[in-house]
């Protein structure tokens, strides 16, 4: 594997990422949180300002979402941006969501502040060079099927277009276990460490597809090294119009955050 | 599954594409032949004139190519569409060849025949949704790790905007077994042929990754009901850019149309 | 892989296999058929007849079966060696069926002409020892997750003990595709023909887990090369105690002779 | 799945097992140290007294190996399980040690604490039987492809035959990642705990084949909820006559106690 920009040059080689008053992989814990889709005013309102009560450093929400079926709800598209990036303003959360054509880089670049780039498209090359010539932090999850090879190489692509603010997100892989969603390779976390300087950190909600999995793996997640979690929190997941099944309500984010901080500070302390 | 598009509706129905003089679906036997790359004239026109002479219906040539790597040689581009567009007319065959961004559809829609979406953009949405909105015939690639579903569904995805010249290609999976590239999924084809009407090829190059084994498994896809297959051919693959060592040399393709064509007649009597 | 005993010495080495009036690994296309389990005397006797009827070669029924629940039926045991064994001399058919312990292996050798080592135990080396020690052939299924190399060195084991009567049997592997029940991977066939001189055949029935399956993948299977099949068959299939939605009926194993026959024939003239 | 005897009847069911003066499942933390194999009396001796200075509960040494190619070591057999008991004695731990075949089950539980049943025998069912008769307390490891089904209802046979003093152990399962050995599956941690009573504790030696991962794994594990871990000792890993990779040497072995055994009192206090 031939690694040139992202690679680890020493022990101690870290890519530090500044987001607003945000700063990603030098240590503290990210937390970003939020619905799996942008639905309403209302909705996201509510949650940017639950979760950022209890701790969440980054506001998450989809606008464009990429469904296996052209007859699922697609995202609210422009409006949902808008919508996110109010609400990050309101509750001082930078705000990330999910970006799948190079047509629209221009125009979720103008709302977001950082840059998500799904399991889907971690293989669509022109999309990775696309956000590689921007400066904002990209968010880059592990493909289903993604060896650690391929991901890291897909991390080189952006890199080699200028732009080396890479936060990779393992997010589960493919396996023949289907009582989860995705079985989460959490052993992917201390490896990327000893291999690249990148920060990674670790989507419980999509890994498992099952929400009292949620906080095991969360906690797990911390303890094998992650520089964080990403999780989907929503007022009434069960009216959701995606991923409900895999979505914290607020009490149950509340439970996550009073039980990782301790843990996170504990074992970083 | 909600198939509404390009779902089986009785036994008899069968999605029949053409493609110039070309009939895809019909029971008739389609090879795609070619280099994985257009590598420059003398290449392409050279491959072209071989595998027309030995039958094969269509010439098959990357210009933008998805690579592992950035590093890794990247295609020739536009001038590799010109000059796979000029090696199909003067021998008389259709040309394919892969897009991998929206905004290449344009370009890449005036120079070839059929539009090849690659694996790693199977659940490339908005890429689907463009190819959707052009009335000519898509070859879409199953994804390293989409079940029949995700594949079906992609492929809905790119009838809903109104396009249903869909040929599916079964090119392997991923899986534990590391001696082949990927593990070509058979049972995939006759499983397809049950659930829709769109014709289903087989890719035995980039599913298996080994010279030796693209014989045996062609032989197999059309024993197992495939409408054809897709190889590379090149005429030195020791020296192939890309691929060489999943490519078949000039001898090794005429072996193959030599046992594969009586074969396909043989069961189609 | 360090295979000594089980190796291909050179293109033309072939290890044929005698069983009775039968020889397997000379060319000749070996049918092993019966059903997952014997029921009854008249379940046996009945299939029995038919499929010899059909042209199988060898006749199969569990005895001891390996259910995935201690609380399914598990097996007559000894009665169902009797019966199959009744029914195989009735009807001059060798017959096969699994063995899955050390201390049955006096009283299985008594009764069967092919010993069955399943899936589930293709890594359990003391039983691989134990009927290394016997003469007589001995079939080896494919793990569920064993790799090609994992797959041979089961059959060195054997092997090193002094009985090289080996029959390998893919039976598909496990992977993320839940259509099927298991992946069937043809191109284990060849492949296993490069490296070793053991005949190879395969198991559709167990190999996808579906009926309308296994006459599609049986063509497939020969046309790879593969040296015949095992498939199971039942006089009512919907009424069978283990693996009916995989058993063919009699009408579906005639159809299935009247079309693999010819297609060997064809394929090696 | 229909479990019966090992589901878990309410919040609180929990399997509770007894061993000398070691408990297991009642929330303190288990830890299963020593070499892959037994190789020589100063091998176990010393790590022995090694582990048990560090506070291991329970000694592991392989005496009979299931080993991918009949020509790798296979232990000491009997010679091994006497070393085993010996040094368990002497520093007053409890020994573990793998079973393969049903003939040896006398013998070796005169030797042992508790009984393994390793991954390739997961689904030998005789052997599931036969332990299932003994009193004494079986750690079942999960097969390489089982699902969380397949290895539940393994322990279910075990518990059919009377014995429900089964401890479960994840122990990575085969995937297309072939960075570590094996995919370690975290998420089954909490997963069997929602659906069965009995303990389960995580290998991450095999789990992942990497020295290097099995600190951070260690840690994940316990986050996750495992009520221990299993991990391989060795005075000299380099050379170790097997699975030396994947062995921690003794600073490694203190480093490990260090952080694990403070990490388990925190999360439980």
């Amino acid at each position: 594997m031939e690694l040139r920009l992202i690679s680890k040059k020493n022990e101690q080689d870290k890519k530090i990422i500044s987001c607003k008053n945000l700063v990603i992989g030098d240590g503290s814990l990210v937390v970003i949180a939020g619905p799996c889709s942008v639905e309403s005013r209302e909705q996201i309102f509510k949650t940017a300002e639950f979760v950022k009560g209890q701790g969440a450093n980054v506001l998450r929400g989809g606008a464009y979402k990429p469904r296996t079926s052209p007859y699922s709800f697609q995202g609210l598209g422009e409006e949902g941006l808008k919508l996110l990036r109010e609400a990050g303003d309101t509750f001082q959360l930078p705000v990330i969501s999910e970006i799948m054509d190079t047509r629209e880089v221009e125009l979720i670049n103008g709302y977001v502040d950082i840059l998500q780039i799904g399991s889907r498209n971690m293989q669509n090359y022109s999309l990775l060079k696309e956000v590689g010539r921007l400066k904002k932090p990209v968010l880059l999850k592990r493909g289903m099927a993604a060896s650690l090879e391929d991901w890291l190489m897909a991390a080189e692509y952006i890199a080699s277009e200028g732009n080396d603010n890479i936060i990779l997100c393992e997010r589960g892989i493919k396996t023949f276990e289907s009582y989860t969603r995705n079985t989460l390779d959490l052993s992917a976390v201390p490896l990327i460490k000893s291999m690249s300087a990148l920060p990674i950190i670790v989507d419980p909600s999509h890994g498992t597809g099952l929400r009292s999995l949620i906080l095991p793996m969360s906690k797990a997640s911390i303890a094998a090294g992650a520089d964080g979690v990403m999780v989907e929190v929503h007022p009434i997941p069960e009216e959701a119009l995606s991923d409900g099944f895999q979505s914290l309500n607020f009490r149950e984010f509340k439970d996550l955050m009073e039980k990782i901080k301790p843990l996170h500070q504990y074992l970083n302390q």
